[in-house]
């Protein structure tokens, strides 16, 4: 039911008096969402886009993200994706709730449940050294349903280990190229494949990298079509986004 | 038959004796292109990506976008994009080819054909002034086979503006957001809608935008998942990425 | 009325029955603002804010601000600011509508009516070459209501000449203070003068001023307190915030 | 009594021989303030803008900040603001003074004294990380004398949140708006009130935030009137102003 | 007569009933400028430096420069310098004033007067295309009354044009190095001579000079003692200082 | 003779009262450029590095150009490299001078002879747009005696244009990348080839280019080695360097 | 053979009888490399560009670098390079692996082997404090086969110390100008000598060098022909571009 | 006797049969420094501008200092300034040689010995937050002779505690104006005072004073005539360059 389909069925109920109108007027304002004072918990959200909440880690100290989670653990949630944590917390929190951590990408995963994977994300890599923004891509992706097959180290300074591994470029429904210094993978991998590409600039590299902003602007302005670019390191947002494609169905028309 | 059918078939031709192998050798380096000098017309894209050549035509004199159109007219290729235009080289390529121009975008289709339109793309835009950017966006998809929303003038600095329109963004299958200044419609538009976001940072503003930089972060930086950025005013290929998400099929498993 | 008391008045009518649910979701839906295509025209905003929309005319055509003026015409709107246009176009509005235009600063009143003047906002530049942006910031502020000086060419350099016009600066409710170049007027004046200051930067100068960007930083790292600040050459926001204050009322408790 | 009224009143007894020439002299150029060697402590702020001079704690080291409010106490002073310091200065100031410490915020009130809180302040973050900022604004603001509203986490990419809470955002006299990232949230809430919105970008993000360049220039560019700027992560700044503009008084005419 | 001793020697009047009270306030606030609306002429700036007002014509129309020279006409100044105006500006006001004129660097002297030449200030650049900035910091220096030698063209890369050159170098009171592209012209000039060298980076070159950002780092990075750096193209901020430091008389003690 | 030697024997002259020591010291001085007032005309170069000097057009006037073309022709010196000037410029000199001039890139050949071409430099493009820069490094090369083969339009999205092309690309001795947008070029062709690599950044591009900005540092990023760089669209200091390399002999040991 | 003719022998086989198409396929898409996981170790690389791969350590664990070392032991290789890594890395590595380890620059040797020098590199710095960039690149050039002369702390400040160690700049046959602050050592050296110059700007410095951008864009810019730049502090690609260039042979026509 | 008479003489003794050509060469190219390896120390320099070389500390190891210093002692130099060294640094040295240590600027004096203090040179700073770099200007000018004047936390947005100062700045030969955050010290001092202003920006502030760029380029963009800059923190640099100014002689013509 959408949320006009809802207020017209609420509108009718205040006609038939099942309903008084300050009740009315109290669903229309309810908070979707629970307020823990430093944060205000999203529900609304998994109903809005399907997805459960996600904890931004970095700057959260171990006791707010505990908080968070017992928020979203009353309401039954499975596979809330906690991002950019350390070690430390992550052993904090494994102490209170079911969780799954990766130690490379920072990233865990609290309530963890089996999930089926479908469709077909490849994430690949220009070096050794994006493998831990790659990984946070990956589980994310393969956390919220998609199918991931990894291709590390695979940059165009070595172009015949790409041309290698052409079969499963070619038959992704979605392609996450994950590279720093100057970021000519997605370019080349653009102009290959015939599906959407995500590129994430990553932050590896030095001097005239600047943190990464030779790759972002190299990313930007590929000249390849069908590429878009996430935020320096944004390997979450790549993988939710690959999924999100990945899981599109045809069109009705 | 995929590439690698190909290379077999052919060995096998070779084995059979059908082919010679100085012939199998001259194939595979076949040019899938035709070189005039100045551009090497690429051709083997249609088939690579399913959709031909883009003419990239700001920095190309009339001459060279006539060459081009030349090589490509004996391919009898059919809605030929060439992108940043102005009327002067529309008039001039008009009396030598069929084309379709649009003043606003700059964009032009050359032999223009009729294409059905299928799924939902909503282009969005933040101000008047975007609009240029985001016709470049709409036409490309709408050419390539998108049916096309153009929701005009939805910023942020007033809200229910884009309140009022919710239906055709939560029935849409991407959305492109095109915003100058400071970027804020990808974000808004991200926090509601299900879908692919693509984002189109404008080089509208004035001051400390600095020719779209403004825009750029932000978009970048978007607190809402889902939410992709292209290059500063690439409407061609935010429509492009737009288009092959919206023609995505169900993934068979 | 408040929205919430007109969200319950309505349902009220609805449950007695004056009104149909399929109405009253029409009038939750109606739109506060008019669609012309290439911009939604935002009625709503008078209200909202007690101020008609502005219209920002830098980039669009003098047919489409001639489009917009004509939807708001029919609602009666005086005093409407229309910023940023060159005299071709006031020409072209002037024929149309009645129109005061002041050349060095491009802005022009639409409907202009006579307001009466409150309470009092200096605007300080540091050099002549401010003196534009100044205007906008000045006639934008009478022209809501807000009683102007103007104080042009104090900049520090010749400390003495600032000094020598204390009295109105000391008497001010706000103060906006443009200037270019190394952009010290604000923190000087900031540290003078107990009310806010609007500190405004602009792209006056050369070099390393860099369109603005050292007037803007200098502004941003003032030492002193109760300084904040707008775009460079972002006249009309100053002029536009400072009469907002200027027309504060004492607080009740 | 103003300052051209005491000069004229000075000249006046020189004139009835109530003080002599060399004694006026010296008056007129009496310090105004305290030389500590490394601290010129200025006492004269207080008459002049109502507040007693504020202690900019970062750089200082603990036995500077001691020796100025040493100076200070003479005077008698009370709520003497020290910011940015971290909990050893902390430590170390509250053995020496009375002292109210946020660890949060880093900002300690030195002799601290109960004041009246008048008005109407809301301070709003888009996310929990800019809570430490916004901390820094809310009790600057409650120190100096306004009431205070705290609204956290009401990002844009969660609208529902932020539209749940427009009441305290309505009946504001200021909003302080505190938000890394692409720091729409200032665009959004200034479209919304009617009253001076301050805007306060935070160095929360990575990557592509720049340290908070990306939500500084995103707030400058805000479509929304009303809105101006203080330096990335200026909680303080943006407090102090807010409290002058929530005790404005009305204007005499 | 200091100020100071101005100030005594008013007061003594007041006592002796020589000057009013108000009369006495009146000459403590007298405006040492003339105020011509748009502009403040400054004439105090001659008493206090030593050198009459400079109108910094860019950004002027030849309307204010007129009005300007008008102010400073009547005071019966002589060597009034006009900077960066073109010379349609140029014929305007030679058609009204005695006026000479250097199109190569825009500068004009409004009655000009014979002045003495002392000391040697050394005007070198590193190329010919230097010549335009570097002219406007010689005649500066000549109009203010130094002597001056230029060395043109004597750029780094072609070091023997510069060591065949020392001469004049080696008995500078001061050096102006004036030098676009990679700026190194002022550290080689800095380690050679034992004069203060006042570098000034121009806008000359393209790409990664970006409109003369790398010179301007280099000189600030400059490994040479005794090196001090004025605005891209500053050519008159530095004729300006060097003569300042060139008219030096020893210190007494 | 080195200059080691060219010294020893003007001393030993000097021993034998050949030469007196007040005309040595002469010598030692004598000025190895003509001095034509605005420039200093370099003929030491040629000795000193084989090459005449070349003379940098876009900001000399054409009467400058032509005072240092006659300067030089009396030394009688050939293929006189006269880079970016404009068809007006071209047509002023050749009426003065023997003249080639190619309007593509605005370099000009004065006084053209025939040199005999060796080695092999190959000038590669990523589009059509960048072919002005790279017929400045084509023709400064091959006027400078090297053999040049020309590869335009094989940028990276279409992967098999450059495949097509590895023969000339795989015999060359030196390598010229120029490229524009994101400048993966330099980076594909630099893991492919085993010469040197000179990758030229061109200003080809729009929007987050930032005017060569995003090729230069993606270049300066390369992850291929034997990769260096020159100015952003310096196609001449490329063809120059390319010249010097290509006609490098073999170490004697 | 080259590749061409490998493809022909291979077809050959195939019609011959000797191979089926199927292990012709697989062997055209053989992988010239290891696949380790988190590395594709590149074996091809030796033969393609005749120098084994160079592992980059700075942001690989050591047992990463561990496992490619052991990867490529078993191929026999020889001085293997491995750049940045810190004491803590080489110790782990000196354990299990013969190593040369060079503290100052961060540069191991593993399998070090004795190699013959040839021809004539040169590496200058500017101070003592580039040396260890220095280092990285006289050793890269050594290790591949160059003779290195070392000449530090020549910086232009202080010329003389560079004009009295000619003689090895004017035999060398390449030189690497390593430099911070302002970079000017390149441009002097690329203005007397004539061979290729490699600048590598270093992050040495402090304030507006802003982490060697100062010194890249000096040496970008640079006034001398024939010098080109690579990465800031990127001592190995200087290193390994001067012994590519140094080991050239004359060209045969 | 200088450079040129040196010759003569030499060549004299040459042509007098008393020094042989090989000799007089030799000393033709005699070094005038010491090479140590990793630095040449310069003794030349002390003869060409009149101070022994300055030992910049902060990327050197105590073991280099020590060996400069080593190679320094032997000449018998006193007042050796070693710049940027910490504590640890100034420890070790301390138990080597005679050495007086500043921790506030990390300034060492090695050999230090009494100087006549001459003229004046005024060091002013913004706030307390500057005072280190404003003590490496200060030691550095009085241990090369000047009389220094300290005159700090006097920023501008106190405007009464520069004003109260007026008369040590008034009759300084040169003001060193350190700041940070917006930098306006430099002007508001440049304007005030007829000698000349060395501007010394510091990195003291947060958020968009980015390092100090924003000092920088206010102090840059200085309206006031008289100002030049030095690097960012370059306290030494503005010491010295003082100095030099401070001890000018007057012009004898």
């Amino acid at each position: 039911m959408s949320e006009k389909e809802e207020i017209l069925s609420l509108l009718q109920d205040v006609q038939a008096g099942k309903v008084k109108p300050e009740d009315a007027l109290l669903r229309l304002k309810e908070e979707p969402y629970e307020d823990i004072g430093y944060a205000k918990v999203d529900f609304h959200r998994e109903l809005r886009q399907g997805v459960p909440e996600v904890i931004y880690g970095l700057s959260k100290t171990k006791e707010q993200i505990e908080g968070i989670l017992h928020a979203m653990e009353k309401r039954d949630l499975k596979n809330i994706l906690v991002t950019r944590i350390d070690p430390d917390k992550a052993d904090y929190l494994s102490a209170r709730f079911p969780l799954r951590f990766d130690a490379l990408s920072g990233l865990a995963v609290a309530y963890p449940a089996e999930v089926e994977h479908h469709g077909s994300v490849v994430v690949a890599t220009g070096g050794t050294s994006d493998i831990g923004v790659a990984e946070e891509a990956a589980i994310t992706a393969e956390t919220l349903g998609s199918r991931v097959t990894r291709l590390y180290d695979v940059g165009v300074a070595g172009l015949h280990r790409l041309m290698h591994n052409l079969d499963p470029l070619m038959s992704a429904r979605v392609v996450i190229a994950v590279a720093g210094m100057e970021g000519a993978l997605a370019s080349v991998i653009g102009g290959l494949v015939d599906c959407p590409v995500i590129a994430v600039p990553t932050s590896v590299g030095y001097g005239a990298s600047f943190g990464g902003l030779s790759a972002l602007l190299s990313m930007l302005n590929s000249c390849a079509s069908g590429v878009s670019v996430v935020n320096i390191d944004n390997g979450f947002g790549a993988g939710f986004l690959a999924n999100r494609i990945n899981q599109m169905r045809s069109a009705e028309d």
